[in-house]
């Protein structure tokens, strides 16, 4: 079986979507995410198209990937002038990317209306710009935009353009449905059509029609050797076709190997690992990779699971790094809790934990992302938990000064055996300068809190539509460089919320475990 | 040609979904809105499995629907028992519902592991079942559980399933993904098949592999005369197949007139309808009916659209009662900058603008969500901005008091037409204080500021492996009852973040348009 090529437009199309925005750094991340996936080729952008693309590749420029190969993406040359005349094309040869991804017309309707070309130049456009950068060494992939839409129109001009381009001595010609118009049975159609045409081709989809994931399968099914996509399907308008989702269903639906059994088993973190990057919440009903994509709620489902899992799962979801879930029907509940509380080495009665959870999500806490909140509840219920300090009071001052200068100040006042401790400490917001009062004073009993770190810190509200009054839910990531645990904190005020998950961070630090540890 | 009936299962299979509820007089509400829609058949649940069923049906007895039927659902007979002796399908034949649908097993693997009944007793307890409710006088849905699941495993048999139900009356025989393990082309063959034994059929599928609304569409093409779905696909696991998508797609994309075109005017509408209900935030990149299903953020993409909308839409927003919206962004072109300052009557330099917002992007701004503070921008660049006040300080104290109390205080220092403004305001967090102190001195002069309410905001943390480092952005939404306007605030303190964002939403209140109007 022909290998299928996974192409991943994250970074270059995927941004296109709203509030979509990563910095230099964080997408120099993903393609060592995506690399360690077993992601073939990355878009990353035009290298310069602005101060952050520049950044970027040569940031990439350094960097060492096991498997990925980067793509530089650009479009044919303007008409009227020669491909070598072209900034843009100079700036993909310049670039020190192996393969270079272009963008060329299809579409009648495009040529007229858009970039007001005749087919006849269209065509020596896609030419002459795949023949200069393959002059230039570069692997090229030639993206057909609005391929489908284009086919429907003028079948002929259609299939021309993309013999052009492979003519030209274009690696793979992706068949792009930009405007995402069409269906998977349109989707197969074409395809056959091309394949009698070009050599490799590849799939380019958008999901406009809920139909992303399944015009992409349909190109594969017609001899498609490249699927492009973005992780989570991120992307303008409805998204582009989801990788994770078209990546689960080749390998196992379709029984195309694209990864070893190993990397398939990274589908579920890295699918979150991009989402956390974006600070979106990961959907949980995703596709193979959501919380809850194999959780069981009715009754006759959980038995059914029970029996045999095969009766209501079309796959184990440990294959793709996922896990079953059976929602908090009671027993469930019990069961999970349970299951941590022994982890632990703790007693406690299952029952009376899950009435403790319930009603503290009712009031907007969330447990999955906190880890070491969780642990601090198991343990005040098995009574063996035991405070860090009393405090006495806090204070935080934040405030812009007439030299329009901006300072925060924290206070806090605690007792830790029998002692006051009171500190003061700026920082450079109010989360920090509390955490810089806080352990200031307790690193003086507990030195190794000093090594702590605060890797991430995300605030919701939980109720927006209730403006500045709505309940503020804070979640804390915290590191001791082995081991990293997630606290929470749950008021309508942000700063008294960002205290609560602070302190639970601190305290989760000096459970005996880790102290052993 | 043939027309599909619409069947929403919203208010049953939909409400397997994780957090999904509704009251009864909720549901009812579900009804009249999917009546105006133009559903044909709604699945409203088994009669008295629980109280609040009970009471939706008394309810429902009592209303009258335009177009919509009201279907109970339940299940086969148990095994050794008569149909007129099961106690489920008495329940059926009892209730008010015109029609009735009923569940039962198709797949071997069932049968020997969940049920324990042998290949011919399922047989009966099918043929059986249905008869007993058509000799009741009700029209009778079969849903054949695990379908395809089944029909990979034995065809015949699963075919002989399908027969038997039809044989007995039912009125439409239909094929169940239950699990969602099946693909398009899979769906395709096997519905091939069953149109050769059976008379009406119609299909049920699930999003497991992100393949649902095509799934539907496949069975469509084979001849499936009746489609199941949930509203924006609400159910189990990763949810059922989008009733939504496929109403969209079916008449927008394969010609078959399910609804009127005033009736397809109240898609979003209607979509949005349902999250409300049930509380969920609407998917903004949902297709058809999504608030950005058709933005346009690249700058190519944007000229595209100005020059023909149908370059790169693949219908009119409108005709589902969705509108177009373009992003600014620091990938947008200029176009975009000029058309809104052209509808502020603003002559700008669009090109000086563009390069405004990229660097301001590139520091964490984001216009998208925040047109208020892009039209501030605009007036600043066209040199028709005016300060709403001149900033001496502010400053914020949040403290967690000795007694437990948290109070909030925030104090502004500002200058208006050189007379200073000095005012302290308590609140329920900072923003809320530094809101209320800021409008006490401003509503003086300017009254109509009382009436503005903050009715959104939302914190993002943008590096947030920074930790509490992390740069902040708050994005802020504000009415004056007839408008919502957005506005933005960065910087790494959340506190300033969110001064910023505030003063943004004050000054746009106070823009000429809005004062006139």
């Amino acid at each position: 079986m022909t290998t299928i090529q996974l192409y991943d437009a994250t970074l270059r199309d995927g941004m296109q979507g709203e509030g979509m925005s990563l910095t230099a750094d964080e997408k120099v991340r993903v393609v060592h995410k995506l690399d360690e996936l077993g992601v073939d080729l990355v878009e990353a952008g035009f290298p310069s198209s602005n101060p952050k693309e520049a950044e970027l590749f040569d940031l990439l420029a350094r960097e060492r990937f096991a498997h990925v190969d980067i793509a530089a993406f650009g479009m044919t040359r303007r008409r009227g002038v020669t491909a070598d005349a072209d900034e843009g094309l100079a700036v993909l040869a310049a670039s020190f990317a192996p393969v270079c991804t272009i963008v060329g017309k299809t579409w009648a309707l495009h040529l007229e209306k858009v970039v007001r070309v005749s087919a006849e130049e269209n065509l020596a456009m896609i030419g002459e710009s795949v023949a200069f950068l393959v002059a230039q060494g570069k692997r090229v992939v030639y993206d057909a935009e609005h391929f489908f839409d284009a086919y429907r129109a003028d079948r002929d001009y259609a299939l021309r353009c993309v013999a052009a381009a492979q003519g030209a001595g274009a690696e793979t010609v992706v068949l792009c449905d930009t405007n995402g118009s069409s269906l998977p049975s349109q989707i197969a159609t074409a395809a056959a059509d091309v394949a009698r045409v070009v050599e490799r081709f590849g799939i380019h989809c958008h999901d406009d029609l809920e139909c992303g994931v399944a015009n992409t399968l349909a190109a594969v099914e017609q001899g498609a050797v490249q699927v492009q996509g973005t992780m989570n399907g991120i992307g303008e308008r409805t998204g582009n076709a989801n990788l994770i989702s078209i990546i689960g269903n080749l390998q196992t639906k379709m029984g195309h190997a694209v990864l070893s059994a190993e990397q398939l088993g990274r589908l579920t973190e890295t699918a979150h690992f991009v989402d956390e990057l974006l600070n979106r919440v990961p959907d949980p009903q995703q596709p193979y990779v959501g919380r809850v994509a194999f959780a069981h709620k009715g009754g006759m489902h959980v038995a059914g699971v029970r029996a045999d899992a095969s009766t209501f799962e079309h796959m184990e979801p440990e294959a793709v790094g996922n896990e079953r879930s059976l929602l908090v029907s009671e027993l469930a509940g019990r069961a999970t809790a349970a299951e941590k509380a022994d982890a632990l080495g703790l007693e406690v009665d299952a029952a009376r934990v899950i009435d403790r959870v319930k009603e503290l999500e009712h009031r907007g806490y969330q447990f999955e992302a906190a880890d070491g909140s969780f642990e601090l509840l198991l343990r005040k219920e098995a009574g063996v938990y035991e405070p860090l300090f009393r405090l006495e009071s806090w204070r935080c001052i934040v405030e812009q000064r007439a030299d329009g200068k901006v300072e925060t100040e924290a206070t806090i006042k605690i007792w830790v055996d029998g002692e006051r401790y009171v500190r003061t400490a700026e920082g450079n917001g109010p989360v920090n300068a509390l955490d810089r009062a806080l352990r200031d004073a307790l690193t003086e009993i507990h030195p190794h809190l000093r090594d702590l770190e605060l890797v991430n810190f995300k605030v919701r509200i939980l109720d927006e539509t209730k403006g500045t009054g709505a309940v503020t839910r804070v979640l804390l990531d915290t590191s001791d460089g082995h081991d990293v645990w997630g606290s929470i904190g749950v008021n309508e005020n942000v700063i008294a919320a960002s205290w609560e998950a602070l302190v639970d961070s601190l305290e989760r630090a000096m459970q005996p475990a880790r102290v052993r540890s």
